[in-house]
């Protein structure tokens, strides 16, 4: 029989696909570390195969695989020339088949579902989680259920239901329809993989492992993170927690949560000391993507930064603009807003520190700027006309 | 010094990067094999390193590499069980810095243009190729100049303005402008890397190797690739080609080009048998991404398929959209319209053939669905609505 264990209560309880959070403090919970001694197969092709005995699957199933991971960890050059900064790296996330690292959490999840006999899923997101589901779903060939929020854009109901799930558009209040999701489930039978499910939550640990591997064989001394519902950083995190306790490493990363000013539930936490977040009434914010008044991971996240040394910082919406007009100018990455808070907050971190040249610090870009189109201003783009007359003039006079 | 080779004129001229077309006949050249023995690098962390020795390059400069390469090959288990296909792949070029093939291009083209001291790079496109010129533009710190049509969508305008290069909307004949651009390049020495640019081409070539190792060092018997100026095609045929000569392959794959039957011009010059293509007065294809009446690689292409007994389809834009459709709901990728092709393609070909089980298929899968959302009538998408307090029983129904 399988376990989930709760970090509060220091519990463990048999694993129920239909309810993660601990039946005592309501808390998600995680998977826990097997006893056994971990190694890894590098030599194999399927990303998720090379880190097997990290995760919480006896095997794989190669059909489900829509050739996620393997993302690239890209060097910013230009960044560190301009900005005087240590070694700088992006691991781009956007790299994955449905151009967000919710790819990786879906991969792990779905491999689960099929393992149990599952046929029926589901999410509640309008976002990048959305489509990533209707995608496996499709692939696994499973019966895909989304539920978007009311006011969801063609756009995005387009990207997400080109994968022909059950697409339902929900009138009403998006932290309850999380919540009403787990016993809606329940009774239908319907496995709602949403943003702290736990095997969502052991997915993103293969991001980790990759940057291990990718800095070789050492991790990097800094990584930041966008922070939403807290599920990509526990991944991340216990990544290297896991690399720790099997002695690949000696030291985990510092890991730098980020979130938007207008919606910083887990960065005021922070600042004030607390160990429980407080919901924010209300979001405003150019980062929809991390646009969560109500982390569902948010007193983990809170616990696990605190453990291990890290910290939870916020950025302005015009901190994150520029930053990622910064990464697109200047390093030819076009993020979504909630993507570019990373690069927001390492240069707001660095007013305060100065780094050893040695230092290798990791922002993982989350998700692709073709998603969030809407979020920039035309007027932020320049335009010149020409006939095909004098172009030739036009181009000379730019040049001058 | 180095030379480029005119396929039809069989001479050899000096290269010239602001003019690579044959004096003598105005076709494209292509950047000639050495006749030194070549190998691959297998080891390399970076793509383009394993297969330096297929390269027209003599070192790479890592500093420019956006993490372009190393995309899947994914079996579409569903579309076989569904249709009765033997072994079908799809290499998903979408896993590229700007989520199309032209990555493959501009990584190579970019190292050519630094290699040889040059500082203004340009291009002539509405899409896919002036995002990625862009990108990597920024990337490489050279000032950029992308030509785009007068009515280029503020959404396109916006992906590819992000990275801050030297835009230009230009009124006139598109055909007239990328003829007139070299010479303006010349003037004011920009290096216009246009569709077939001959180190594009020779940066096509990587996705062919990939494609080899991937299928444990064999050859595909099919490759479906969909056909617009006809460099893509002929990179990748080049791969192939490449493999032959050194011993890697006995047989290089059968090529099929595949363009909408809206702007068809190759596949009318294949089926009536002549090795010139006329050009196309009015182009009408939901495909936009392969919508060229006039391909300047038109005549090569023809002349390489016959050569190795490749051929050219055209499909309706009603079986690109019903590919479109199955690539999404069976198989999780959603792409754009004209990598539809290659499945439309594909099950159009497979009408009059039965194929021996053991025959592997590739479909290359060349941009994402996501720069083509515009394509898609919101008709097709079916969304449910509910409240909260009626959710249960709205899912309920579903399910019946």
């Amino acid at each position: 029989m399988e376990f989930l264990e709760c970090l509060f209560c220091q519990k463990k309880y048999p694993l129920d696909l239909f309810d993660s959070f601990c039946p005592d403090c309501r808390e998600p919970m995680l998977y826990p570390s097997p006893p056994k001694k971990r190694r890894f197969y590098p030599g194999k092709n399927y990303p998720l195969e090379r880190f097997l005995d990290f995760l919480p699957l006896s095997k794989l199933d190669a059909s489900l695989n829509l050739g996620e991971g393997n993302t690239p960890l890209v060097k910013l050059n230009r960044l560190i020339e301009r900005t005087s900064l240590p070694n700088v790296f992006a691991k781009n996330e956007t790299f994955n088949p449905t151009y967000s690292f919710k790819d990786r959490g879906s991969a792990v999840a779905f491999q689960k579902a099929v393992a149990m006999g599952l046929e029926r899923i589901g999410t509640v997101s309008t976002g990048n989680m959305a489509s990533s589901t209707a995608a496996y779903g499709a692939k696994a060939g499973l019966k895909t259920f989304v539920l978007l929020k009311e006011d969801t854009s063609l756009e995005k109901t387009l990207s997400v239901g080109i994968h022909n799930p059950e697409l339902i558009r929900v009138k009403g209040d998006y932290g309850e329809l999380f919540t009403k999701s787990f016993s809606i489930g329940r009774k239908y039978n319907i496995y709602f993989m949403n943003s702290v499910d736990p095997f969502r939550v052991e997915g993103y640990k293969a991001t980790g492992f990759e940057i291990f591997f990718q800095l070789n064989h050492r991790a990097p001394q800094f990584i930041f993170v966008p922070l939403s519902s807290g599920g990509h950083l526990m991944g991340l995190m216990r990544a290297f927690l896991d690399l720790k306790k099997e002695g690949f490493i000696q030291q985990v990363p510092i890991f730098v949560g980020v979130q938007a000013q207008g919606c910083a539930p887990l960065a005021k936490a922070f600042a004030s000391g607390k160990s429980k977040f407080e919901r924010i009434k209300k979001a405003e914010t150019i980062a929809h993507a991390i646009s969560n008044p109500d982390p569902a991971g948010g007193n983990i996240s809170l616990r696990m930064i605190k453990e291990n040394n890290g910290m939870i910082l916020d950025v302005s919406d015009e901190e994150i603009i520029e930053a990622q007009k910064m990464l697109a100018e200047l390093e030819g990455i076009f993020c979504q807003p909630a993507s570019a808070t990373t690069l927001a907050g390492l240069l707001k971190f660095s007013k305060n520190v100065k780094f050893k040249t040695r230092v290798n610090i990791v922002l993982v870009i989350t998700g692709s700027g073709l998603k969030a189109l809407k979020s920039i201003e035309s007027s932020r783009i320049n335009v010149h006309q020409a006939s095909l007359s004098d172009l030739e003039n036009t181009i000379g006079s730019i040049l001058k």
